[in-house]
């Protein structure tokens, strides 16, 4: 059977980003961690960990690491009906999951759905945040247990259920449409007046412009990798960008940002796709996100 | 000197995340983007952009981008004096700075500063968020112009202004405090109550923690790279997190959320940081964060 003790040494330095904490948590010595990991490497033929600060995994470490909570989740099921056999698992490995999520829709709808899994299971959460055209391919690379994503085609593995559509609204400052728009808005002045974008990965402006003007126009961008601030910079005038109905329905109705198109609003669809490999224990949680979509979403 | 097309070429791949689209800004056929950029790669010996979708920089060719960005940066002082000297610029090359912060400044103070800086000079932002701790070794490395950091210490070639801190109250909502804290604040129960933490470098957490109970503690943590979603995960009563004062001041007056332990808020002092090699441009940058952090911090 595998070296278990190597592997929960390995996943402790990821969790703790420390050799000495690793060993705290453990509850052994620094200098016995680091053998069971040199061990490991040694026998593997690879590096498992990047020395540093914070230590963190590499590619095959993040491998031993996804394989370590996926026990952790499948002992906490086991310990759910026989505790006295799950009973090794000790106080502290409490079990964690992780979850690929878009910015939008934590910024807007699945917090609770996250908060009440999480405080009925007593299950940890890693959320990551990826944008929803590539959240599948943290399911494709085995990085998370489940994902909000814009795919509706499953990952290899993954059952996928619809969530419903996230909508979106191009919204700018009634100052900033005035500076830029002023002669109304056209292709030309599109193409030229600044974009927010949340990060390399952020096509909605693109396409939302390409649906606008007939072909593909490529307009200066600012890069803002967070929800709340892409609504702030509309606010302030620093450009115009997609943003999320229910984070400027309010700004909206008060004026503070005004449609740059009326009435063009995008609806992205969002689905809900779940490794079959993890446990029971998380169909609670995608009952508890598909609850909260329902409501939430179009 | 340096082969400027070929750069400008490997610039507009990152920037675009593909050849064609690099290609249309350039306004040159995809097969002499891709001329250019091999060229380039066999002179030199090294990669420079690592092919997928989107395309990105390898380590060198981030090092080619932040040279192109920086000189259209000096271009574009240049053009603000001798327009016609800078006319072989071409339209669409805007000039573009990279600025790091950390999330909870973005998400409180910050983005007025920074849109005024953008309205009143037409330099685009590559906003990078990073933790406090940690933004300093974007400006070692080169990778950004300007950072918001928690280090006093300025990095080699960098200028350093103290802003002022970002007050931070240990919060919860009165459900969470209920179901973990009925019998006290003590640190057996700080142990093992569910905590909220940004990612793997945020130490703030565990910092209050040790002030606490006087020893390093290690509680089970949500990770959660989102200030908005932590305000909402405290009140979801998922765990406790570090806030900062302006995201929960009217949560505080309102009591949907209460401080862990009353009165015990903790000041993280903040200090910009700016290259020195960046264009004079980049000192009104830094005019316009001291002023707003002037009235907005403590």
């Amino acid at each position: 059977m595998i070296d278990y003790p190597a592997f929960e040494a390995v996943y402790a330095i990821c969790l703790e980003g420390s050799f000495d904490r690793a060993a705290a948590r453990l509850g052994i010595t620094p200098s016995a961690v680091s053998h069971r990991v040199k061990a490991l490497e040694e026998r593997t033929g690879a590096a498992l960990i990047v020395r540093g600060a914070p230590c963190h995994a590499t590619e095959v470490g993040r491998r031993v690491c996804r394989h370590v909570e996926r026990i952790q989740l499948l002992e906490m099921d086991l310990g759910a009906t026989h505790p006295a056999l799950a009973a090794g698992n000790g106080g502290d490995q409490q079990a964690r999951a992780r979850v690929v999520v878009n910015a939008d829709s934590l910024a807007t709808w699945c917090m609770p759905a996250l908060a009440r899994f999480t405080t009925r299971t007593g299950v940890l959460l890693d959320i990551a945040i990826e944008d929803q055209d590539h959240a599948k391919d943290w399911l494709v690379r085995g990085e998370t247990d489940a994902a909000v994503t814009a795919n509706a085609d499953p990952a290899v593995g993954c059952d996928i259920q619809p969530l419903g559509a996230l909508r979106y609204r191009a919204t700018a400052s009634p100052d900033f449409m005035a500076r830029h728009f002023s002669d109304g808005v056209t292709a030309e002045v599109l193409a030229a007046a600044p974009c927010l974008v949340f990060d390399r990965k952020d096509a909605l402006q693109n396409r939302w412009l390409a649906d606008q003007v007939g072909h593909p126009v490529q307009p200066p961008v600012h890069r803002l990798p967070s929800s709340a601030a892409f609504v702030d910079a509309a606010l302030c005038g620093m450009g115009w960008g997609m943003n999320p109905e229910p984070l400027v329905a309010e700004h909206l109705a008060a004026g503070s940002l005004v449609d740059v198109v009326p009435g063009r609003g995008v609806d992205i669809p969002l689905y809900w796709q779940i490794s079959r490999l993890t446990a029971d224990l998380l169909t609670e949680l995608s009952g508890s996100i598909r609850r909260v979509a329902r409501d939430a979403l179009w």
